[in-house]
């Protein structure tokens, strides 16, 4: 299969249900009104050219285990929303300072810090908004679903994951919390978009399972590659700047093991993922597809 | 009835419940370890002597509807915990830059701009993440209160609200924008507690109507008589110092209308919300002695 062309055909679908959940332009249907100001710097760094690979990650998921259709849209678009959401907080001066992000200036660059911090805060609301509109889907797995995506997005997550990065700057840390920053802060997102597909597609336990240890895989061998990249990649291919987890004195998979040990650790988890599938036929491909390049990209 | 006592009440099984969702000490459950500092942070803020006005307020309704038991505390209290990460997110440099709330230093104070912008994020989406955990509520009916707790804090909403208070500073606004302000800011919360209640109390359509006229009323008026009290109350029993949105030149209704109108359609808004109460009996007493303990209280 043509995996750029899948990567490009996915995230165009996911960009359009993300313009229709946050058009360019009001609806001004009642109660819907809200500051144009907001509007931007939301669209501003939902827009920026993001990969989409969360969403991207549900719906292979969700074909793959037999889901039709659209009603894994409002969830994978959500956790694109989720996802931006911590980029824009994570860029602010108080966390990273990051004053690029896709090439862009970042949010809070562009609107200033507090419409950074509001526009982080609406885009994560508005996904919580997003999965629990009423729908087709029984509403006992969207429960789960968005649970899920909840404790991967906060203090046992996502949140938890950030607060452990920016207390290990500059110390030593050992390679037990580089594992626990890793799996929280970028993991744990990464395999609920997995999880979420399976479980909104009709997959059974046993799918989940293997499809679990897939998104462990890749959700950790996503964030090593993120830092090698970090080290080794090329800013115009990035479009931020390299080198800050070294001037930061980030704890990092390079960092502790080298770069050379930490492209084999890559590796060796892009492959555990694939085997992750093994069970299953061509359905799972593209996920295949997706780890390889997870692990392979060069931005 | 002694509301006094009531509210006392409803408070201590409001704070227990809130101490065992966000223990001191960590459970160390499988994948629910956090940072020690984070856990410190957000109970930093949401145990600092907050009144509960909206747990109570959505246990008040469920109770006038019929509703029994435990189930409606998970959503009480992640309203408080919406409310919580609101406070602490305003309370950052880059928004109203404060430094003490209900007497105590704000989080970002004590823990730094970082960790107050990482608490902030935890606590609302740990309040996503606690009400959407299998419970012995309907699904639908959950689905549907979360989503509209989900407007009511959002861009819509809170976010919606605060982006047009900040804008507003220093500026001569109209009345409808100060209108805008109140009933997003505060309002959309205040009122989505009272319909928690009611729905997940199986209130049926036309007790959720008059509930809602009730919640409109008393949601404006909470901020009303917050910004009354700015003006002209006692900062040692607001905890925190008055006069501020005469220095920032905020939009108030004190700033535009006076103290003495202010308070006249405070006074209004309370016996609206009440009268919308008038078909049902004693059940709805807790909710009318609310609604006059939020205009006459002193802090």
């Amino acid at each position: 299969m043509d995996i750029k062309k899948y990567l490009q055909e996915k995230k165009e679908v996911v960009d359009k249900a993300l313009e229709s959940y946050l058009p360019k332009q009001s609806e001004k249907k009642d109660n819907e009104e809200f500051p144009v100001s907001l509007r931007q710097a939301m669209r501003h760094s939902l827009f920026s050219g993001g990969k989409r690979i969360r969403p991207i990650l549900s719906i292979a998921a969700y074909e793959a285990v037999g889901g039709k259709g659209d009603k894994i849209l409002p969830f994978a678009c959500a956790l694109e929303m989720i996802h931006t959401y911590s980029l824009i907080h994570d860029d602010l001066p108080a966390i990273d300072n990051d004053d690029y992000r896709r090439g862009n200036p970042t949010c809070h660059k562009v609107f200033g810090e507090a419409m950074g911090i509001l526009a982080g805060d609406g885009l994560l609301t508005e996904a919580f908004r997003l999965m629990t509109k009423q729908s087709m889907n029984d509403p006992r797995v969207v429960l789960d679903v968005v649970n899920d995506i909840a404790r991967a997005s906060g203090i046992s997550g996502m949140v938890g994951g950030q607060v452990a990065d920016i207390e290990s700057e500059g110390k030593g840390v050992d390679f037990p919390t580089v594992e626990y920053i890793h799996t929280h802060k970028t993991g744990a997102l990464i395999l609920a978009s997995v999880r979420s597909g399976v479980k909104l597609g009709g997959g059974n336990d046993e799918t989940l399972k293997a499809f679990t240890g897939y998104g462990e895989k890749i959700g950790l061998a996503f964030q090593i590659v993120d830092d090698i990249l970090n080290v080794e990649g090329k800013a115009e291919l990035l479009g931020k700047s390299t080198g800050s987890d070294l001037f930061k004195k980030k704890a990092t998979y390079p960092s502790l093991l080298g770069i050379e040990e930490s492209r084999k650790r890559a590796g060796e988890l892009m492959k555990s993922a694939i085997d992750a599938l093994q069970p299953f036929g061509s359905e799972v491909e593209p996920l295949k597809e997706i780890a390889r390049f997870i692990v392979l990209r060069e931005s």
